[in-house]
Parts: C-alpha cells; sequence; structure tokens
C-alpha cells in the first residue's frame, strides 16, 4: 500500500500521521510545495504582533520529526504538478533542483489548501502589498514591520483581516479596514458585529466599511491606495485578506469534479469522482451538516478531522464525515465573537422559516466580581424548536456558550433542551440559571406562545405608521438617557396601575433594557386583554442596529 | 386559584415569579422564615474572603421588590409549622410577634432547602464553632474573621469546604481542613482531586483527609478539635461543612413520602404523594438522569429549574423535570475541578460497566501564550460508546470542557460524536483538535479496538508479579525525572529499530507524558506481532494516583 499525500499542513500532515498509526506497513509520501509542514497558520497574525515571540513556536512539527516518529518521507519543496489517474502516478517537481520524476500511488490524498484571493486590481503587485499565508509572508510582513511602519493598511474584515488589525494597533501603528460588505465578519450577522465595530473605533482603528480598494499607486509617502468612494489612503503596508480560493487546479486537471465555488467535489468518506483520490481541508466543498446543501468553509477543525477520516478511508475503515456547521470565532482587544450554524441571512436567503431571540446575560454571577456582558444570538426552527443557529459576541465565557449550542446544533437539540441544560455553575463560572438556559426560555417561551416577540431589525424594518403602540418599561431614568423613537415610558412596577394609558385597540410592543422586564410587562399585558409582543433583547439590541450616535437614535440626543 | 410556597430561596422564588408571569389573576403568597429572600447562597464563602465586597451585593432581591413587580404577598421571619392536607390549609407563625395563623391554598409549592448537619458531638454547641447557610451564619463568622482570627478550622472537603478555606488563607488565616474521607470533593474519583490537594498544599493549608473531629473543648488559646486520630487542633474558629440534610419535617408530619436519604419523594412534575403539593430544590429527591434511579443532589441549578417546573405545572402547563446529572464545579485557587454524570466509583458501585480514558491537554494552542493545562476523565460505556461522565481538573477552560460534556450527556452522545465536535477555534480559545475531539479520539478508538488501554488505577491494582512488561516511550531525560516502577526505557522515536529488545511472550504495557506517544508505540507494536495496551493518561495520571513524593513513586527519587 503506497499513500501519497499533496500539501503538508493541517489536513495532510493529519492524514500522514493518522495513515501510519493505522498501518506500519504503508508507503507514506508526504509532498509539500513550501519549505514547512504543519506550521501554525492561525498563529501568524500573532507572531506579527510580538504576542507569539519565537518563530520556532509556529513550527508545530518539522519533516525530521515526521519521520523520525511517523517514518513518513516528506518531501518539502516539492511541487505536484500532475495527477496520471490511468496509470496511478503523481508528476513531480523537485523546486530546488528542478528535477522532475514520477512517484506510483495506490491512494492519493490532496490538501492543497487555499490560497488568499489577489484580486486583479491595477497595482496590486507593487512592494508593500501582501497576502497572509504561509511563514514565507510572515516574515517579509514582519521584516517591514519592524520599526519602520507608522501606518497599514488591512483590506478585508473578515477573520484574518481583523486578527491583522488588532495585532497592528497593538504595536502602535495607525490601521485603515477597508471592507467591501457595510459589515466586519461578513458570516455573522450584520448586528452581531456591532461591538467588534466598537471595539476597534474606540482602539483606534481607522474602518471604512462599504467600500474597496479599486487601485494601488505609489507617492513618496508610500503606496496610495485608491479606494472606490473616491477616497485615498497613503500607506507604507498594505495587507489583503479579502478571502481565499481552493487550489484546485491538480484536481481539474486531473478531470476530478470541482463545484461552482471552486471546492474540490468529495463524498462523505473524502473521496473524489475518483475513489482512489481523497480531498481534505480548505480546498473542498463538504456537505452542510444542518441543511444537507452544498458549502465551504475553510476552517481548522474540520481539515484536521477530515485528514483523519481520509486516511482512515483509504486504508479500509469505513468513516465517513459529517459535514460542517461552520463554528467560528475571532477575538479583537476585549471582544470574542463567535458563531455556530446558520445565520439569519443565510436563513433568509434559503428560505429556511426561524425565529431569533437576543439575550445579554452576564458570563457568571453579577455579585460576583468581573462579570462581563455578553450578547446570544438564538436561532431555532420554531416549528419544533430545533436549535438552527448561534451568534455569541461578548467578553469572557462567549466561547463557552458558542461550543454549547455547537453541541446542541450536532445533537439536533432543541431549545426546550436550551431551557433544561444542567451546565457548571459557582460564582465566579457561571449563574445558576446560565445564559444558555436564559436563551433557551426566551425561545421556549416563545414558541409555547406565552412570550410573543418581535426582532429589532423587523421592527426597524416596519413603516413608522404601522408601527405597535411602543411602551417602554424602563425607569425614567434609563428612558431619559436613550430609548427608541416614539416610545411612551411607563415602568414595568407601575404598570398594574397604568393599564388606562395603554390603547386598547392597538397592539403593544414592549421593551426593555435587556428583554427580561419588557417580558414581565408582555405577560401583564397580556394578561389583561391586550394584544402585546416584546422586542427581543430590548435596548441592548436596538443598539447593536443602531450604535450610539447614530441613524434613528442620533436624533434623540 | 391561591398559590402557597413555602421557603424564598432558589427554587421558591423562582417558582413565585414564574407563577406570576404565567397568571396575572393567581393569589400568591412566599413564605420565608429567614428574614431575607433569594439571597446568594453560593456567594456566602466569597463575601467572607472579601471577594465580593458589598453585603448588599447578595440580595438578588427583596422582599419590596418582589411585591412591585411580581404582586407577590412576601412574608419573611414567617415559619409555615403544619399542613392540613385534608382542609388544605398551612399553619402559620409569624416568628416576630408569635402570632399564628391559617392561611388555605389551591396548590402549595414546598422549597425548604437542606440544613448543615451539625453532628451530635461532645462540645459542638461550642462558641466559634459554624455552620454556613443563610447570610445571618455569615454575618457572625465575618465578625469574629474581622481581624482576629489568626487560625481556622474547616470540618468537611465538600465543595463549600474547600471555598471556605480558599477564602480564609486569602485572608491570610493559618486554616487547617478535617475530611472524613482520603480525598477532598467525595463526589470526584480520588486522582482527580490531586490538582485541588496539591494547590491547597501549595497555599499553605493544613490539610486532614481521612480524619474527623469527634469532640470540641475549649482551652485559653481557643477551641480545641479533638480528631479520631488522636490528634487535636487549636483553632478559634471552625466552620462545619459535613453536608446537608433536607428540611423534610413539614412533608414528614403532612404524611407526605420521603426518600432513604431524607428527600421529599416527588414525580417528574415535582408533585409530592399529594397532587396538590409541590416540592422543589435541596428538600427533595429526583431521578438520576441517566440511569433513572433514585438521587439527591444539591444544587443551584436543578432548584431553580425546579421551581419554575413546579409553577407551571401548578398552573395547569404539562412540564416535566428531565432529572438531575449533577454537573457541579468549584474554583480553588488557579485549579478548577468540574465534574457531570457518573463517577467511576458511582459507576463501580452501582455494577455499570464502563472504560475510563485520561487525556490532558491545554486549554487552547500551546503556541499561543498562556497556555494552561487540564486533565479530563471521561467515562463511557465501551459497547455503544455513550458518554457516562466527564471529569475536568485544570486551569483555564476546564468550565467549557465539562459543560460541552454535560450537553453531551443531556444528548445521549457517544464518544464518537465527541470526536466529531466542531467547536470554537482560534489560538486563543481552543485547538485545531479541542481538548473534547482528543478524549473522544482516544476513546474511539479505544471502543474500535485501534487503541487497547488500561487505566492507571486497575494498574496500580495489579499484583506486581501479574504486571505486563512495561515500556516508557518517553526521553531518557524524561525517564531519569521520574518513572513508573519496573519501567524500560525506549524512545518511541527508536522503537522500530530496536523491537528485538521487547519480550514476544508477554503483554506490553506502554506509557508516555500524556498518552500520544504510549498510543504511537502501541501501534507499532500491535501491527509488530506484540500485544500491548497503553496506560491511559500516562505519566501524568500516575502522578495523580500516586503524588510526588509518595507512595511507589517516592523509592525512585
Amino acid at each position: 500500500m503506497k499513500l501519497i499525500i499533496v500539501g503538508g499542513v493541517a489536513g495532510g500532515a493529519s492524514a500522514a500521521a493518522r495513515a501510519r498509526r493505522m498501518s506500519e506497513q504503508a508507503e507514506i509520501i508526504l509532498f509539500e510545495r513550501g519549505p514547512d509542514v504543519s506550521f501554525a497558520n492561525c498563529g501568524l497574525p500573532y507572531y506579527l504582533g510580538g504576542e507569539i515571540k519565537e518563530r520556532s513556536k509556529l513550527l508545530v512539527t518539522t519533516p525530521d520529526k515526521l519521520k523520525a516518529r511517523f517514518e513518513i518521507d516528506v518531501r518539502v519543496r516539492t511541487s505536484v504538478e500532475k495527477i496520471d489517474r490511468a496509470n496511478k502516478l503523481v508528476y513531480v517537481r523537485d523546486l530546488a533542483t528542478n528535477r522532475e520524476y514520477t512517484e506510483s500511488y495506490d491512494k492519493l490524498i490532496l490538501s492543497p489548501g487555499a490560497a488568499p484571493l489577489r484580486p486583479n486590481l491595477p497595482g496590486i503587485d507593487l512592494p508593500g502589498i501582501y497576502t497572509l499565508r504561509n511563514l514565507q509572508d510572515t516574515d517579509h510582513i514582519k521584516a517591514s514591520l519592524n520599526g519602520k511602519i507608522k501606518n497599514a493598511v488591512v483590506i478585508g474584515g473578515g477573520f484574518i483581516g481583523l486578527e491583522l488589525i488588532e495585532n497592528f494597533l497593538k504595536l502602535g501603528i495607525e490601521t485603515s479596514l477597508v471592507e467591501y460588505n457595510d459589515q466586519v465578519l461578513p458570516p455573522f450577522d450584520k448586528e452581531m458585529t456591532t461591538p467588534i465595530v466598537e471595539v476597534l473605533q474606540r482602539r483606534g482603528a481607522n474602518l471604512l466599511l462599504g467600500d474597496a480598494a479599486e487601485s494601488f499607486t505609489t507617492s513618496s509617502q508610500g503606496i496610495v491606495v485608491h479606494l472606490k468612494s473616491g477616497r485615498k489612503l497613503v500607506t507604507q503596508l498594505a495587507v489583503l485578506g479579502v478571502g481565499v480560493r481552493p487550489e484546485n487546479k491538480l484536481a481539474i486537471d486531473a478531470g476530478l469534479e470541482v463545484g461552482k465555488r471552486g471546492g474540490i467535489h468529495v463524498n462523505a468518506h473524502m473521496q473524489t469522482t475518483d475513489p482512489d483520490i481523497y480531498a481534505v481541508g480548505d480546498a473542498v466543498e463538504t456537505t452542510d451538516f444542518l441543511f444537507g446543501g452544498v458549502t465551504q468553509i475553510p476552517l481548522a477543525g474540520p481539515a484536521n478531522r477530515q485528514g483523519r477520516i481520509a486516511a482512515d478511508h483509504a486504508l479500509g475503515k469505513e468513516t465517513r464525515y459529517r459535514g460542517t456547521q461552520g463554528t467560528a470565532i475571532v477575538g479583537v482587544f476585549e471582544i470574542t465573537a463567535a458563531m455556530t450554524g446558520a445565520s439569519e441571512k443565510w436563513l433568509r436567503q434559503n428560505n429556511r422559516s426561524f425565529r431569533a431571540v437576543y439575550v445579554h446575560p452576564a458570563n457568571h454571577a453579577s455579585y460576583y466580581p468581573g462579570a462581563e456582558q455578553m450578547t446570544i444570538k438564538l436561532l431555532f426552527d420554531p416549528d419544533n424548536g430545533r436549535v438552527l443557529g448561534g451568534q455569541v459576541v461578548g467578553g469572557s465565557g462567549a466561547d463557552k456558550r458558542t461550543d454549547v449550542l455547537a453541541m446542541a446544533i450536532q445533537a439536533g437539540m432543541t431549545v426546550f433542551d436550551l431551557e433544561e441544560a444542567e451546565l457548571a455553575y459557582a460564582p465566579a463560572y457561571g449563574s445558576a440559571k446560565d445564559p444558555i438556559n436564559m436563551a433557551g426560555f426566551v425561545a421556549a417561551n416563545w414558541i409555547r406562545g406565552d412570550h410573543p416577540q418581535m426582532g429589532m431589525g423587523e421592527w426597524l424594518a416596519l413603516p413608522e405608521t404601522d408601527r405597535p403602540f411602543l411602551l417602554d418599561v424602563r425607569t425614567p431614568t434609563e428612558f431619559e438617557a436613550g430609548h427608541l423613537p416614539g416610545a411612551t415610558n411607563i415602568p414595568v412596577d407601575d404598570l398594574r396601575k397604568r393599564l388606562e394609558e395603554i390603547p386598547k385597540d392597538k397592539e403593544i410592543a414592549t421593551y426593555c433594557q435587556v428583554g427580561q422586564r419588557g417580558y414581565i410587562a408582555l405577560r401583564i399585558l397580556m394578561q389583561s386583554g391586550f394584544r402585546a409582543m416584546n422586542l427581543s433583547g430590548g435596548y441592548k439590541a436596538y443598539r447593536l442596529f443602531v450604535p450610539e450616535g447614530k441613524g434613528e437614535s442620533a436624533k434623540l440626543k
């Protein structure tokens, strides 16, 4: 059995090690075009920022170590140029010597990864404009950072873009972000990214959302980035983080099927359309775990597991990849943003029925020092309560609740299960009613008809004339500090005595600061003969949609 | 509809608020014997230690607030003395005035809690010997702490006992712990408590495990605690944390059924044997979620959820409590210990088949600064892989992995599901192969027959003559620093070349530092014709069973 693996990072390295553990007899050759195998690509921005001090820490393993421990014949700086499927051969080029040769295979695993997009814009190849994929890119950027750079532009506000901005700002570099979308973190629903935008602004980033680079020129001050809006940014360093495209050339040339977005098509065993050729990692399209469609999400966790599965199956084990649910996380200064499963925008685009609730709990008992708030947006099926997605943004503990929701999605659990989740509680770790329980209560109460709600996004989309009577049930002090346009203030504790002030003939929308008092007010109203609903997540949710000092609310100030 | 609730903390307060939200019409009376409702009992040790500075923070709500917001007639310092089930009346005494009166009820919810045990020992009622249940106890202890106390004794090493020791030590008070069992945290398996014992010792606690107080006397220096071992401790303050007993007198007097351990018997709707009387919280026995038997676990999370369920059902909603899985957590200085589901000792006592694996992963990518190690003990069903229990002890992130395992247990997930769990990964939050994935891999590989293992506890229980050939596959440096008695050292990377040094006719037990190299060595051996197994969790697991400087290993030093 001769197994050839193309690509030595994440999926490829996982496949190689797993294959050896499963078979001492197999001959395993790993080809890697670059000089390094299994480097920590997720750590690159933190090495640039100096958070990770030693470059050697990024080298998770080396060819020598893979040889010693796993008897893997690792050939770096070696490019696989062609696959001859009929004869089960790969054509290989040693990049150091330019020597070309062939290797035969019984099974072939492709783990070529995805390359950063470098859009075909005028001036894109000027010096000082980088992408970030590997240690060599990192070395180049790091060299230019060393004391000489005062400002930088990051183009693209996705995961890597945000990690770069944070690290550049920490180095004291004035940094601008240009993002084509009108939000950072495009996989997230826009309102859930507001805390990220706010923390970047507090830390001094110059954010240009809804704008795009159109061309690059040079001036005496450095690179000039010409934007679609007509603005110009002069910078010493520009880094592109505008997405990736699967490295699919080898697969396409070999006649393997490739999806619309370029991902190599694989079945649940990670086999391509040639059953002796597997593909894993950022280069493949896979199955959406929740809805079964095709998806293409470049993430390290799935890449590693796919590598294992491909190796197992190539060696005769019956294993299957269950699909990807898109769990992802990013930290930007003190704010964490994480998601799992489907977003609202995805559900809308795909005409799936859903409901969304917002809660804003503290990460642990509020009477214990250091509590930090988070916002959870929980998306669920209104018919059966199945959890469809979760987004969590805030301070400590956002990662924990995301992982809990990831498990709920994997297990097909419902919001009723979240109500009953028995999570670890002591004052420093959580609350007797954990944020997950709270999200479950709010969602389950809606399904049971006890807590009719409207999302703040839907509220804002209603024509003003169609809006229900809007009742702010917070204290007068809170109301004065800022409220939704058109709201009437009756504090919840006074509501029972002041019901006659509320119109009987109109629907009532209640809200408070985070949603809980609004819910209590709603219950009082519903049981007193009013038609009512609660604006989910209250004023805090409103401020995610309409940040302080912007839009509708600005006129209140 | 007139609802009477007895007990205003956790379950009782939850029931009252929920009942009002579900019914504006109900008359709701809440009786509480003490002066406070809904105080933060889990915060009391941290108020003693000064972590929580303001006493007022412990008052989560007040009678006035419950009246204003929920129209609940709260009567504190009022004791319910008797239930007349035939006439649906409670006999009540106002403790301030001693006035007695009756109230009728349609539905009655009992949430009396559990009282700290105060064993009937000579001298137990001497001044300076406390239990900790409520704010009044706390005030007394705090008054005696104020500057005057140099030393203290905590009797009982459970959750509250450990929280007290930590807080006393932080105040600079010399503190001894007396615990009847030979371990702290009796619900945990003993080896998993070793890091807690070690951190307490590092922080200067005097630990007396396997000992017990037999009597108390006074001397000029303070209280003398006479121990079963013959030792005496002289102290200025003694706090008992030796467990609780359900406050079941009211229920027993009313002829309601009570279980063997004193918990009031309830069905899934939290109804006692009288369908108009519910009971919730620390006073009840409930169902073991995993195995369906009776259990009695006093925890705040379940108490709160039971209160909701009782209120819902009393008001005509069809709700059910799913049982308790015993998720619990405690922090002691920098170490967190948490568990969910069944322990090994429970599974043994109940003759359940199980396997246990240990992994020692870092909480996040080890190349990112600040990574902290944890140990996960995963218990699972060897037939189908169902997760039966998890214990996690270590630094940051132990709580997160416990919650993930809690969800897995709730959902009936298997170790195969843990392998595939898609958790949030970025270098500061986790690893591409999360600790949960790692535990899943190790367990699932065992079930698949790819990774035969033996627990370190079983290894140590084997007579020396019956032990397999013991192979330490770490580096010589690691081996020299400490190893299992009788081990032969062949580093994993040399193993393929040195197979002839290993006996063909004996079973081989491999081990390394944490288990991974032992597994690779095992795979090499198994595929080279040896019968082999890996000691799960390696040398680190050994050191949980046999701490540095103790037992078997001491002679190696």
